[in-house]
C-alpha cells in the first residue's frame, strides 16, 4: 500500500513511461516486491504499462482524479475489512432468512464507520498529495525527481 | 470481530456471568473458537471472567460506555492498519531522518481516513446496539436471550 501511494506520487512528476526497475531504485526496494505493488495498480486502471524499450508505467489519467481510495482499492481490493456473516440467523433465537431484508445493527454500525473511511480517503487526490510533497520537501522536489527518473537518464 | 461484537450485545441482557459454551450454543459456533474472542475481550478489559460452579463472562462496566471501538481494538489490536515505514528516507532522494520530524504526506493523509474510522466507531456504544436490535428484532428480543442464558438454564 505504502510503495504503491509512493510510486503513484512520483510518477506525476514525469510525463514518459518509468521502467519499475527505476522506480525501485528510486525507492531502494526489490523490484520484485515493487512489481507486484505496480501490477495491482495496473490491474485497477490506475497505470498502464508501456512495452518495448522505452516501455515502463505511467499514470492513466490526472493524478487529481486518482483518490487514495483508488490506490488503497487496488491493493487492498474492494471488499470491507467486516464481513458481516449473518450470525443473527444461527442458533435457538435465530432470525430467519427472509427476514433479514436489512443489514443488523452490528453490520450497519461497521459499514457506517468504513464509510467514514472511504469518505476520507476519496477527499484525498494523488494530486493533493504531490502538492503536500512540494510543500513538505521544498519546491521543485518532485521535479528533480521526475528528471531522474526520465528513461533517457537510465 | 463479528462474534466479538454479538457476545457483547447479548451479554447486555444478562446480569449473572455466562459460560463461554452457553454463549457458543446461543450463536451455534465452536466453543474453541468463541473462547478466542472472549479471552481477547477479556485481555482488553471488556470483559470478566468469573471462576467456579456459576462462573462465566460478564461485561466488566456497563454497555454504554463500552464502544465499537473498545470491542475492535479488543480483538484486531490497537496498532492502525496502514503503518508508516519511512519510505521518504529510502534511495537517492532520501530525507535524512533528522529531518523527518512530522508524518510524511501520505502518512498524514492515511491516520486522517483512520482517525474518521474510530470516530465512528467510538460514536456507538454496545448500549446502542442492544437498543437497535430491540428496535429490529422486536421489543423483549434481549431480555428472552437473556432469560435462556441465564446459568440457571442450562
Amino acid at each position: 500500500m505504502e510503495w504503491a501511494l509512493h510510486c503513484c506520487v512520483v510518477l506525476t512528476s514525469v510525463a514518459e513511461p518509468v521502467p519499475a526497475a527505476r522506480l525501485a531504485e528510486l525507492h531502494d526496494v526489490s523490484p520484485t516486491y515493487l512489481a507486484k505493488q505496480l501490477q495491482a495498480l495496473s490491474r485497477a486502471g490506475l497505470v498502464h504499462s508501456v512495452q518495448g524499450k522505452s516501455g515502463g508505467y505511467v499514470l492513466t489519467r490526472s493524478p487529481a482524479s486518482i483518490t487514495l481510495l483508488d490506490v488503497v482499492e487496488a491493493v487492498d481490493g474492494p471488499d470491507p475489512a467486516f464481513v458481516c456473516t449473518e450470525i443473527r440467523q444461527r442458533g435457538p433465537f435465530a432470525t430467519p432468512a427472509e427476514s433479514c431484508t436489512t443489514p443488523c445493527p452490528v453490520a450497519r454500525a461497521m459499514a457506517t464507520a468504513e464509510s467514514a473511511r472511504r469518505a476520507a480517503l476519496s477527499s484525498v487526490s494523488i494530486a493533493d498529495l504531490a502538492e503536500q510533497v512540494e510543500i513538505s520537501s521544498g519546491e521543485g522536489a518532485l521535479s528533480s525527481i521526475g528528471t531522474w527518473l526520465a528513461p533517457g537518464n537510465v
